[in-house]
């Protein structure tokens, strides 16, 4: 075009993905997928979606209650805006199981997956001036909608000497009177620590203090195989007022069906009877499916912990407890030619077509995110390439 | 809560509210609605959402599609952002059969609804000191995305009397250099026409002239039951590049599955195999299911404009050719005790507890909009009723 329209058209095109590569972990192991490109199979460490293996396929009563949905022909008109009733109520009678007070349906908002609910609830909070408290390492789609939506991030560390806690002191130092959120993530990612009932509180009564709202990302909910049990946030729901965020995605190996919810924690519950597919995916999933999931999470974070403690330039100082991921910290100083966690992630792509995340995507630089969800024979032949890898580039001594 | 938290809080409940409530055509019926609660059953000619009525049930191609797709279990993990490279070539097939050129998957982005289009192009399109001209009537989607994110939006008019074509002269005229994008309606919401093709090339060779991107919404494609067929605006994308909008919701009733599109005209195209759900809703829906809704769009619409004919203080300039809907003149001077479009509709609600948009809704005062997609026996009750209303209240001579 002559007159301009390209320019104008080059924008449409383009401001999407310049938003996504910017801060996505996507751009990131895209390019640990284009370098790992060569004759050995690939092994993906780099995610966290297990969906894509036959043995985490999700369970059956999911996919009966969605089909039966879908042929009762009573879902096709346009939702009310805030979601089906039906859903809602099963959502709030899901979480209600795990709270000292009943959840109702007016709690909760229904969003197509946990990333929306993120996006609905940063861009509602942005405002002139504002700030908004996240925790480092982190999941990077919170920066990203900030920016989108000029809201200032100020980060508090996770702390790995304290299983990954959340470092209040900071927090305390970090707050002002324009901080509108603390956000958690818990089971962590990319951690995968679980935060104890002792410090969930604390967490809750320093946001009190503060007057700032909780934001509790636990879109690993009950997805936890170590000593903490799952604690929601919205036990503490009377202390302070606390916006949960989750979704079907992890515990129903279904991050494809985008569906996910915003919650708040309200304790008024009218529950009443149920129908829907969310109803019979919440209500009726058996336990022996999440008990299958989580045996394999079980046994997969043992071979990934026990790999790492084997291997000399990487150190786990927490041994994971919950969601999909470990972070390792790598002893730049014991390698011979790599100068950082970008470059030990780009020539393990290379050289051994494992993808890891590096941790500077995260928040840590010089750390990396390994997810073991994924089928135990893969995982084992991955961490040996990942020792070979190591031996290969360690100093002579 | 003592200390600010529950003003934030409340901040975060009502945002989505106001925004809703300020420019939706469903703040506006839900207080018809209110005010029609009684006794008699309530005939919603106010939405274009006949998927309710089973007469309009969806193919029985696009559920087994669905369920096909999931009973794989292949889609359930997280798409590539931009959808799935099967839906994207289906959706490209389906469009390129009434174009003179190709379309590519690359030309297609998905979305979650032909609304989520919108909300994708206004956001990337808003920029500092930037407009874009819409249509009025039209579709008030399009004035709260770019309020939300402040960009100027100027009105060019609908003409009823050239069958509502667009006032090009008025386009010229409100058009600068920080115009970004000129959208129609086609076939036309709220207005029920459809442009011929010598219309939709003038408005290119317009739009070519002043350097704007033309977004064509095209979600009533193909839903046309008059002399005009539906010409797809993509036809001039070597004129104009042209963004094309469209979903699954209207010409397949299922605006509850959520699958929408955004086009651009880029005429490459490289076609290849398809799978999923996707392919085969757009590719093997038999042609007798459109006929059968065409078919009772035809009937619907001539029941609804033959009645509007025989009621003395509203008139229809020009008869219904496509979309689902009805533009219809009130003459308030014929009328004893109503004030405007919007006291009509209440009193209509009331009394009658039939449910109409105010024209004000659409950007028209003392105009109607009417659906007239629904069951005909309800249709023609509504009509009744309608009749008697007015003539109750007409002015006495
Ligand atoms: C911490 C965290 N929040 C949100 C999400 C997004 O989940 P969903 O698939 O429900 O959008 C993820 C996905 O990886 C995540 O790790
Ligand atoms: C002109 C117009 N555009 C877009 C939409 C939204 O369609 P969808 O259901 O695909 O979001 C509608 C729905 O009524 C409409 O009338």
């Amino acid at each position: 075009m002559e007159n301009g329209e390209s320019k104008r058209w080059g924008f449409v095109a383009n401001q999407g993905l310049n938003v996504a590569s910017t801060f996505s972990i996507r751009g990131t192991l895209k390019m640990l997928m284009d370098a790992a490109a060569g004759q050995r199979s690939i092994i993906h460490l780099g995610q966290g979606d297990p969906s894509v293996f036959p043995c985490f396929r999700t369970s059956q009563i999911a996919e009966d209650a969605v089909a039966d949905a879908l042929r009762s022909a009573k879902f096709n008109s346009y939702a009310p805006p805030l979601g089906i009733l039906p859903a809602r109520r099963a959502i709030a009678e899901y979480l209600s199981n795990d709270l000292p007070y009943k959840l109702s349906p007016d709690d909760v908002f229904l969003t197509p997956g946990c990333k929306q609910s993120i996006d609905v609830v940063v861009s509602v909070l942005a405002r002139p001036g504002a700030n908004v408290l996240l925790p480092r390492p982190g999941f990077p789609h919170y920066e990203a909608c900030a920016a989108l939506n000029h809201l200032e991030v100020r980060h508090f560390d996770l702390l790995p000497e304290k299983g990954w806690e959340v470092d209040l002191d900071a927090v305390e130092a970090l707050a002002d009177e324009n901080s509108v959120a603390l956000v958690i993530v818990n089971p962590g990612n990319p951690c995968g620590n679980v935060f104890n009932y002792q410090h969930l509180e604390k967490i809750a009564e320093t946001a009190r203090r503060l007057g700032i709202l909780v934001i509790a990302d636990e879109v690993y909910g009950h997805l936890t195989f170590g000593s903490n049990p799952f604690v929601p946030m919205g036990v503490f729901g009377s202390t302070i007022p606390v916006l949960t965020f989750g979704s079907l995605s992890k515990r129903w190996m279904v991050p494809g069906w985008r569906l996910g919810w915003i919650v708040t924690s309200d304790p008024n519950g009218i529950l009443k009877k149920t129908k829907g597919a969310v109803p019979r995916i919440l209500g009726n999933t058996k336990d022996d499916f999440f008990k299958k999931i989580i045996d394999m999470f079980t046994q997969a974070s043992e071979i990934c912990y026990e790999s790492i403690k084997s291997i000399d330039c990487i150190t786990c100082p927490v041994k994971p407890e919950g969601s999909m991921f470990i972070m390792v910290k790598l002893n730049i100083s014991l390698l011979e030619d790599i100068k950082d966690d970008t470059d030990f992630c780009l020539k393990l792509a290379k050289e051994e077509s494992v993808i890891v995340l590096p941790g500077i995507s995260v928040g840590l630089k010089n750390w990396l995110r390994i997810t073991f969800a994924m089928e135990l024979s893969s995982l084992k032949d991955a961490m040996e390439r990942v020792r070979s890898f190591c031996q290969r580039h360690a100093k002579q001594q």
